[in-house]
């Protein structure tokens, strides 16, 4: 528990199947706990402010973007979201069911981009000890996930990397949880009805 | 000198005079060093990423903007210039005119807004040890200042805040200058005339 209210993560790289579990959550938490309040957001963006600064984090350009400014845009909108919707909604009591949070800046931009150290400074200098209740990881071979990605249409700049860069951010998504017991693996590498079910034990267990 | 080329930075409170400042050093390093390639940068801002991200910043609005996020977004821009145009400009030999750099953050977020610890992380982290060469403070009364800028036309979202926000600003200027020989103050509240010459006799000594 956060504050008063309880917020859960889901994480994964492209093609994970993101989307889905958190159709999956949503139901659940509905089922779960009808009284009360769900709040979903995504990252980075979840604000009118934060997604402005999304829009212009996501589109291929012509001018090489420098990895500090990646870095620094994507913590913009992480102070903005956590400021002005999370921690807001934690006091009201809601459940808040996040696309994403500090752990993709971890797998991305450090262990993506080899800017653990700076993602660690900036994470510490904007979170605090801040941090979600519970994170489901869904894990996937970058392979796999990527052609998933295509499939669904064009690809952005993110999705545009190597495929060496989405290996070394599932290496630390890995390392990342197997150091916190807050972050439960989910293989999604299972057929849909099993990581409905894997999610489902998650849920069950860690709320 | 910082790597080949030198930085030259104007700073200073709204309504300062920095627009006339950075004609009057432009002429003057036209005339003394005419083989020299002069390039102007302005933060925050001064590349097109960096530009995009400056206009969310300025932009009033609705949503209140957290102190971390403005923070985080002003280093963003500063990241991109700073790789992107002023140390390739350095590289190249060239003379750079800065129309503010972190001395800003400094005194606007750092004083302004007592996120001075946050600021000195954020600029350890994303400059190191790069500093300009010779920055150029230009000194006034903050009631001067905004009554100057408010002659000029609308206030942007900076331009709006209480005196007293501004006056913090410039004691933080007043204190950076005094501390550091590279920085030059220049009383703004003189005589155009008186002004033009303390900037000229600043260049004289300080390239």
């Amino acid at each position: 528990m956060t504050e008063q209210g309880t917020f859960i993560v889901i994480e994964g790289l492209e093609g994970a199947g993101k989307s889905t579990a958190i159709a999956v959550v949503d139901q659940y938490l509905k089922q779960r706990f009808p009284e009360r309040e769900i709040v979903h957001t995504r990252e980075p963006g979840g604000t009118p402010l934060a997604e402005e600064i999304r829009a212009i984090w996501k589109q291929p350009r012509e001018e090489a973007m420098a990895p500090m400014t990646e870095l620094l845009m994507v913590y913009a909108c992480r102070a903005q979201l956590v400021e002005s919707v999370i921690k807001p909604a934690l006091a009201r009591g809601a459940i808040v069911v996040g696309d994403r949070h500090d752990l993709s800046s971890k797998a991305y931009q450090g262990g993506g981009r080899g800017l653990a150290e700076p993602v660690a400074r900036l994470s510490a200098l904007t979170l605090g000890d801040f941090a979600p209740d519970l994170t489901l990881y869904l894990d996937i071979d970058p392979a796999v996930g990527l052609a998933r990605a295509r499939a669904r249409g064009e690809l952005d700049r993110i999705e545009q990397e190597a495929l060496a860069f989405f290996q070394r951010a599932r290496a630390t998504y890995q390392a990342e949880a197997a150091a916190d017991p807050r972050i439960v693996t989910i293989d999604a590498g299972q057929s849909l009805e099993q990581v409905h079910q894997s999610l489902i034990n998650a849920l069950d267990a860690g709320l």
